[in-house]
């Protein structure tokens, strides 16, 4: 006899969706008659070895709505990994509150977390079907065309590259971004569709699938700069050299990690501020100036792709109905089936856990420094409806009059 | 007899809504028979010594409309601050060229330009109309209720910090976002009107109206830490000691100056980390990050405030009708008429001119690290329409039941 009881968790960083699949979840159960009860675990796996749950049940469809459309983790979030005996725990808790189905919203380190806890299920032979929710801005998960979350963090650095590359060429210079992505650089790309004009910036992306050479950088801003008089540049925080060492971490004394050992590569400027002060001190450009995106790409409010929107509720109600009709553990994946259309299919969880895919090199071009339109292809229709579109004055120059 | 022409130019930082003026000068100039000829310089005073004009009366209406609703400056801005024999220059090519009204839109030295071009225009003999046309994202122009720009960079603050308070509930720790904002800290307190819920961030502001003292930052830090479990901070970039030295600038080995003489404080993450250092060591506390918010705040296309863009527009129609049908030189101000309405009044120059103004001690709390609701009621409905709004689960807990 089944229990009917639900548990559904957020993992990782937050997006402007994640919230879209949570209500997914929750809303769609609801239409399921064998389903009693909903809890939400706060904080991730730390909320179920906490025991931290809440009654999604007792929420309102309405404020369930709201809170779809609210950016992060309405849930809240976590870094941990769950190793065995972590497992062992959330079993005994899962145990305890009867519940058998459990839906984990995330990326990369959260379908593996998923794939542990199946794991461990099945070893324990406890009756717990797990399903694994996409989630990253960094677009890395294998076996999905895109990730839920990425579209509307792509439009967030493609709108503020349109922008930076107006306010730089009103006040010319070299502006330098920096954009998250560890190991893929999608999201440093999408500064590409910031682009509309021939002689528009951003006119040089680097990106963490090539080799980053400083000297080779150098080289490349000094030709934009003279050519065009002023130089806007993407830069993924993963950059790294012929050895894999993080640019970052080069000049960094302290290196922090996190839980899964990765070096803490956002919130802080200084990638961008050693990459202004070289292209200051060797090129002898005096007006330099360095962003780091931060937190701003992924959490500010109020800049969404309406597409991402929609595929992040699917990704919600399709795991719950996998895990009902269907009988195996997994990760949802979204399938490009048309320009521009999609479908959803449930992936093995070994399929895509502790994976990462990376961009294509059709995407990249073949300088190394920009994308290719089958990238500009790719990435359009993800970002969604009413992008901001950049005009530009074409009055013609007045004959000069002055005699000195 | 008349030659009827019009020069306008852009000066100083780009804003969100500075192409607004432009064409609500270029366009109500139209309006009126005696004008023969608008014509815009490119890149402010610079482009005037360059003689680089071009003829805006060959602008189409709907493309002028495009680029009003562009940011960043679409003639091209200048750091330039012209001095006597610039401004002797100046006269030259406008004489050369008969130009008879001349509207510089900018910030505080934009005005002061104004000023010089007025006075040495007057003591010349030359029958130059000089309108000062207000932007600043600073809102630091003494004789203004407000200066169009600073809304629609007070909403991407504000925006910022909702998103910024969102994921730092979902992965608490704390958070330090750096505001632009030298002198004045208008900006910085906008970071408020992102906070909602009670135990929302921001919890503390630091503007440059009040001496910082990292001792009683740290204080600050430790207790909200401990009280909230995490600590949104927004920061202005001009926090200053008592004896005035800028913080950021007592960490900096190179201080990079302006043509002003103004230090370099945007560009550059050092301010952030420094303090998310200080942060780390001192209290002890492993998650800390720091965003310094940068180029986007001021240049991010599609955050505008509607009201800004209204208001934008009509400070450029107003100074065409203060030239045609007034006779005297000054500088546009917007005027708060109610609750919310304003109208525009001709300052003179040298009221405005080269005067800073900060925050009214009404606007700070006594504690120096808020504001008060006067501010929220003075910033509130510039913002505009359509500020998006943060929700959360209501969700009751769930008994625990794990007996271990």
């Amino acid at each position: 006899m089944s229990s009917g009881k639900i548990l559904v968790a957020q993992g990782g960083g937050p997006t402007a969706v994640i919230n879209q699949s949570l209500v997914g979840v929750v809303l769609e159960a609801r239409r399921f008659r064998n389903v009693t009860r909903i809890y939400g675990a706060l904080h991730g796996v730390r909320g179920i070895v906490n025991e931290q749950f809440v009654d999604l049940t007792q929420e309102t469809s309405n404020n369930l709505e709201l809170v779809a459309a609210t950016p992060s983790s309405a849930l809240g979030s976590t870094r941990d990994k769950p190793d065995i005996p972590y497992c062992q725990q959330i079993f005994q808790v899962l145990q305890a509150h009867q519940i058998e189905h459990f839906f984990y919203i995330g990326g990369n380190d959260s379908s593996d977390t998923v794939r542990i806890v199946s794991e461990e299920a099945r070893k324990a032979g406890y009756p717990l079907r797990c399903i694994h929710i996409p989630k990253t801005i960094d677009n890395d998960l294998v076996g999905s065309d895109h990730t839920p979350g990425f579209p509307s963090a792509a439009r967030f650095v493609a709108q503020a590259f349109a922008g930076a590359n107006l306010d730089n060429a009103a006040l010319p210079g070299v502006y330098v971004g920096v954009v998250m992505g560890r190991h893929a650089g999608f999201l440093t790309a999408a500064a590409a569709l910031g682009k509309k004009f021939p002689d528009d910036g951003p006119h040089l992306i680097y990106l963490p699938e090539r080799v980053f050479s400083l000297d080779k950088f150098l080289a490349d801003v000094k030709e934009t700069y003279e050519r065009h008089g002023r130089c806007v540049i993407a830069v993924s925080e993963g950059i790294h050299d012929a050895s894999g060492e993080a640019i970052a971490s080069l000049l960094s004394k302290e290196v922090e990690r996190d839980a899964h050992g990765n070096v803490q590569l956002s919130g802080t400027g200084a990638l961008a501020d050693l990459l202004c002060d070289e292209i200051k001190s060797t090129l002898g450009i005096k007006r330099v100036r360095g962003d780091t995106f931060g937190y701003l790409q992924r959490s500010f409010i109020g800049c969404v792709s309406d597409v991402d929107q929609r595929e992040a509720r699917e990704v919600g109600e399709k795991a719950v109905q996998f895990a009902m009709w269907g009988d195996a553990d997994g990760s949802v994946a979204i399938k490009r089936t048309g320009f521009y259309s999609v479908d959803y299919a449930l992936l093995p969880l070994t399929d895509v856990a502790g994976k990462t895919r990376t961009m294509e090199d059709e995407f990249i071009s073949a300088s190394g420094t920009d994308v290719t339109d089958a990238f500009r292809l790719y990435l359009r229709p993800l970002l969604g409806s009413g992008m901001p579109d950049a005009f530009r004055l074409r009055a013609p120059p007045v004959a000069k009059r002055w005699k000195p």
